[in-house]
């Protein structure tokens, strides 16, 4: 069994694998994390490896007190990853994107791949289908914007996800959640739509905290699957293993 | 002549009008305020009348040093507008807003209007051909993704506008530039879309500090005018005067 942590800017998740399927999962703040991984441990004792892919400020000592009872792994990108890295600056390509593009290359297999991932950033990464990963785009998530639009100006509030009513906001808060929510799907179509008059026949893969909540708003078909960064992480590992 | 004053919620915007005709423009920094609107004073001494729309935090006394030199006014939701208004929260419609919407409808009368306003925030206002303000959307402006993206991320650097090479970033920096400014781009696209699905024939007008940068790059053809602000703001008053 595989424990896989992923350190993102806002929270942290974590799953147990037993080959590829996720036994549980788990969500939990950034202070909770030994308490957490203790918890894990105990209830899986079959646990023999614990994989991190962190972005976030976090301890590497926090996991190093698990030392003695499981063998760790930090990913970097110095890994062994199964596609052809064409990023012109490697070495500042987030973990991240480097776990959701090796999880697209291995569970889809030679075609065009888009992955994007909904969280406290939208990262879009695309792997064509010659393995080779060409970049993408980082912009904010729907928290961000919701926070910038309170904290940058004088007046407007800040506001928690909701859906908005229509395109036209009749109020301040329907204008803001039109603002933050159409918007970001317009965006994502648009990015899409791009990909799709470049490249025939690719699939996207929509993962991340709120891909469930844009996925039934988006004009594009997508595989929406809010675990993929998880099977990732647990893929590339196995990858790793088998590779290096 | 007139003196119009926009205090935005990162710069102040100033122009002196004779009739329709802008003479002069300014832009400065809230701390320059009296020695800029002293110097503009001193320049056109046959202002008469001095008008503000603020959605910032500046401090009325600022203005009111020059009580005994001109006359003053303070633009507010209370005042007469050319528009019937169908917000269902009218008081918190940021004046910004209602002045946007006060200059379309006198400058575009009695046809479907689209006001896109590209600085600190993105504001949508839709005016439809029986001078009804129905509402409309606020996103965050371009300073706004990239300062969010650095300040809620542990790692993304703080970047300054730039125009991407294309829509697949090849390395942290362009990927940031193209989820900031494609994102935008798409944003804006999707939202005109949304309208055209639903009105027929109306006229786009996109002004701000952005609007020139952003113009070039929309596939729909919008009428740029990043002047559009204090020009309606001259209308505003002037309207305001005639039916007062």
């Amino acid at each position: 069994m595989i424990l896989t942590v992923d350190v993102g800017n806002t929270r942290i998740k974590a799953a147990v694998f037993e080959g590829n399927t996720a036994l549980e999962n788990f969500v939990f703040e950034k202070n909770k994390l030994e308490k957490k991984i203790e918890k894990i441990l105990k209830k899986f004792q079959n646990c023999t490896d614990l994989v991190v892919a962190s972005v976030g400020k976090v301890e590497k000592e926090a996991f190093l007190n698990f030392e003695n009872q499981i063998k760790i792994h930090f990913l970097t990108n110095d890994d062994i990853f199964p596609f052809i890295n064409k990023y012109a600056t490697p070495k500042t390509l987030g973990i991240d994107r480097m776990v959701l593009a090796a999880g697209a290359t291995l569970q889809f297999p030679k075609q065009n791949r888009l992955v994007i991932d909904a969280g406290t950033c939208i990262t879009y990464d695309f792997i064509d289908e010659n393995d080779h990963y060409l970049g993408g785009a980082i912009s904010p998530g729907l928290r961000l914007r919701y926070e910038s639009l309170h904290q940058f100006t004088a007046k407007l509030p800040l506001l928690t996800l909701e859906m908005p009513e229509g395109y036209i906001g009749n109020s301040t808060i329907q204008a803001i959640h039109s603002g933050v929510v159409n918007s970001l799907v317009y965006e994502i179509d648009g990015f899409i739509d791009e990909y799709r008059a470049n490249f025939l026949n690719f699939i996207i893969i929509l993962t991340g905290g709120d891909a469930d909540f844009l996925a039934k708003r988006l004009k594009n078909t997508i595989f929406a699957n809010s675990n993929f960064l998880l099977e990732s992480l647990n893929q590339t590992y196995q990858y790793k293993i088998d590779n290096d």
